[in-house]
C-alpha cells in the first residue's frame, strides 16, 4: 500500500518490460504496484519500488504476495494452473480469472474453444506419433507442430519440412498439436480491453511484420485494411474477449489470408503489438490494462496520430547500448526510446522505439524507415535488412 | 545503478512530484535514476526503486546521495547555495550549476541579471524598511513585495494594498524586494532546455491561468498569441538560458502587457507549466530535462496535437480521490489523469489531468471546460468556478 491510503494496489506476477511499463501507468494513475520479481534484477524490479522476488512456480511465494495486492494480474502466462485455481479458491482476485488463462496456457483448448466459436482458425489436430503427423500433413509439408503448454529449451512451435523433422520434434516428448503451415498474405493483431463489468474496448487493428519468427515492426493502423476488414478483426477481438471472459487485455494475433483472417496466438496481457499505443494511442494498453484489472472504466483507444510505427531494438553484438543513444537521438529527435534495462544478448528484445506520424507525415514506409533506422542504430554493428 | 552497467544514474534532490515524473521519464531511458527524499512517503520516493532518505540542507546527506549518481539535478530551488558551491568544488556534475542556481534563490540577483540582459521585468527595488517601500510606492497601490531568498511560513509573495500591509511583511525580518503590481493581459510560460553541450530547445508558449495565486490550467499553444510575440518570448527564454548558464529546463514565467513581455518568475527545473507535454508534445519536459541534464541531443518539442490543455487537481475536503476516478473516467475516456499519491489537503496540488485536441476539437474553450470538469470531479464537493 504505497500510495495514498485509499487507492488499490495492483500485484504483476512477473517484471520483465511489460510489467515495467505497466509500473510507468501506475504512476500516472496513482494506484499501488507490486511485482513478483525472479531476480531484483529483472526489468521491472529494477525500477518498481514494490518488489517482491519470489517463484511464480511456487504457491506459498504467489500467496505471500497475493498478500498484500488487492488483484493480481500476470506480465506472462507461465503460472502453473492448479496455482491459479488455489488462489481463486482463496479468494484472491486474479484479473484475467484461471479459467480465460487456460486458453494461453493450452493451445488445444484454446484451438478448440475457438473453432467452437466459428471463429476461423489454422486447421489443427493433436498429434502423439509420426503417424498421426503423417496423416495430417497428408503429403503436404511443412507443417507447424506446437506444443500444447511450455515448450522445449524456450521453443513452442517448430516448422517441419518433412517427416524427419517432425520425427525430432516429437522426439521432445511434448504434447503436440499440429497446424497447417498457413501461406499469409501478412500478420495482423487486435487488442481489446474487457472489464469485470463486461466494458470492452478495442484498439485499431495493426500489422505485425515479424523476420526470424520474431517480432520486428508493428504498425498501427494496418496499412490499406479494409474498413470492413479491421471491423470484423474487432469484432472478433471482442467476441473472444467475452466468450472466454477476458479481465484484462486480449491481444489476438492472426493471418490475413485469401481465407479471410485466421487466428494465430491469444495473448492475455499488455503484448508486444500494442508498444505503440504509449505515444500513439489516447490511452496506452499498459493504462488500458490496469483499468480493466481495476474496473475502473476503460479509456479511449483512439488513435493520437494517423499513423504511428513501433520497432523492436535486438540485442546486437555490443552492450554498451548507453553509448549508441547520441547518434539515435541527433539523427531523429522526434523518436521515442524505451529501453528494457535489460543486459544485451543477440537477438533478444532490449527495448523499442516508435515514431508518430502526423498530418504531413503519414506515410507508413517512411515511418516505418525511420523507426528501423532507430532501432538498428541502437542494435548497431548488425544492420536490419528489410 | 540499478540499470544497465553501462548507462549512467541521474540523481534528483527532491521526491515531489516533479522527481515523480521525471522518474518515468527515466524508466523510458532505461538510465539509472535516484531521488534524495526527506520521507520515503514523499510522492516520488512511493515509485522509485533508488531512494535516499535524507536531508537537502544537510551537506553529508548530499554528499553521500552524489556518491551513487552520475550527476545530480533538482526537483526544487532550495538546496543552500554554500553545499551547492562545495559539491561543485568536489567534482560533483550539478545541472544546473550553482552559478546558474543562484538566479533561482536570489530574486534582486535574478531581476538585477535580467535587466542587465535588457529583458523586461516588473520595476523593482531592494527595500529595507517603510520608507524605501512608500517611496517606491510613490502613493500608487498595491506594491508587491517579493522575499529575495526563501520566505516566511512557506509564503514568498505578499501584495500589499497598503503600507500597513507593507509594514506587516517587513516584520517579518526578511530581505525584501518591492516590485510594481502589474496590471497584466494574461500570463504566459516559456519552457527551454540547454545542454552542456550548449544545445537549446524550446517549447511552444503557454498560457496559464492562476487563481488565488495557483496555478489552475495550462493552455498549449497560448490562444490568439501572434507569432511575432510567440516568437519573442521563445527567443527570450533561449537567451536567457545561454546568458544565465542553464543546463536542464528554465521555465520562464511572464506578464503579457500593453509594454509587451515582463519577465515574472524563473525555475530551473521541470515546471508545472510543462505537464501538458507529457501527451501534449513529441517529447514530455521530464526527458527533455533528463535528455539536458545528461547531455544527450534534446528530443524535439514539437506539438503532438493543435491544443492541449491541463488543469491542476487541487485537494477538497474529500481524502478518498480514488473512489472519484469512476466518475471522471466513465464521462470522459480521453482525459489522462496523473496524481502524485500526496495526502489530500485543501487548495494542493495533488495531482493534474491533460486532454488533448485532435483535428475536429481545437477550441481552448472546449478542452479547458473538459480538463476543468475532470480536475473538479477529482477535487470533488469544491466546484471550480472560471
Amino acid at each position: 500500500m504505497t500510495d495514498s491510503a485509499d487507492a488499490p494496489v495492483v500485484g504483476m506476477v512477473g517484471a520483465g518490460q511489460l510489467a515495467r511499463m505497466t509500473a510507468q501507468a501506475a504512476i500516472s494513475l496513482g494506484v499501488g504496484f507490486r511485482v513478483l520479481a525472479e531476480s531484483a534484477a529483472d526489468s521491472a524490479a529494477q525500477v518498481t519500488a514494490g518488489v517482491q522476488v519470489g517463484d511464480y512456480r511456487s504457491l506459498p511465494d504467489l500467496q505471500a504476495f497475493a498478500a498484500g495486492c488487492d488483484v493480481l494480474t500476470f506480465d506472462h502466462e507461465h503460472v502453473p494452473g492448479e496455482h491459479l485455481a488455489a488462489l481463486e479458491q482463496a479468494g484472491v482476485p486474479l484479473r484475467p480469472g484461471a479459467a480465460a488463462l487456460r486458453f494461453t496456457q493450452d493451445k488445444l483448448a484454446m484451438r478448440e474453444q475457438l473453432t467452437g466459436l466459428g471463429i476461423g482458425c489454422p486447421r489443427f489436430a493433436p498429434v502423439s506419433g509420426i503417424a498421426e503427423v503423417e496423416a495430417f500433413a497428408a503429403g503436404t509439408w511443412p507443417v507447424v507442430l506446437k506444443a500444447v503448454s511450455g515448450g522445449y529449451d524456450g521453443k513452442g512451435v517448430w516448422v517441419c519440412g518433412s517427416a524427419a523433422e517432425a520425427q525430432a520434434v516429437l522426439g521432445h516428448g511434448l504434447r503436440l498439436i499440429a497446424e497447417e503451415y498457413v501461406a499469409f498474405e501478412r500478420e495482423l493483431a487486435v487488442l481489446a480491453a474487457r472489464s469485470p463489468h463486461r466494458q470492452g474496448a478495442v484498439y485499431p487493428v495493426v500489422e505485425t511484420v515479424q523476420r526470424d519468427g520474431i517480432c520486428r515492426e508493428v504498425i498501427a493502423p494496418a496499412p490499406g485494411l479494409t474498413p470492413g476488414r479491421a471491423a470484423q478483426a474487432a469484432e472478433l477481438a471482442l467476441r473472444i474477449a467475452e466468450a472466454l471472459g477476458v479481465t484484462g487485455l486480449l491481444a489476438v494475433e492472426m493471418f490475413e489470408t485469401s481465407r479471410g483472417l485466421l487466428v494465430n496466438e491469444l495473448a492475455m496481457r499488455p503484448h508486444n503489438c500494442g508498444h505503440w499505443t504509449i505515444e500513439g494511442a489516447r490511452t496506452s494498453q499498459f493504462e488500458q490494462h490496469l483499468r480493466a484489472v481495476l474496473d475502473l472504466p476503460l479509456g479511449s483507444p483512439a488513435p493520437a496520430a494517423p499513423v504511428t510505427v513501433m520497432a523492436n531494438v535486438l540485442g546486437g553484438g555490443d552492450a554498451d547500448v548507453y553509448d549508441r543513444y547520441i547518434h539515435v537521438m541527433a539523427a531523429d529527435p522526434a523518436v521515442k526510446v524505451h529501453m528494457y534495462g535489460k543486459p544485451v544478448r543477440p537477438g533478444r528484445k532490449i527495448g523499442h522505439v516508435t515514431v508518430t506520424g502526423d498530418r504531413d507525415h503519414r506515410d507508413p514506409a517512411e515511418l516505418t524507415d525511420r523507426a528501423r533506422r532507430a532501432a538498428s542504430y541502437l542494435r548497431w554493428g548488425k544492420e536490419d535488412g528489410p
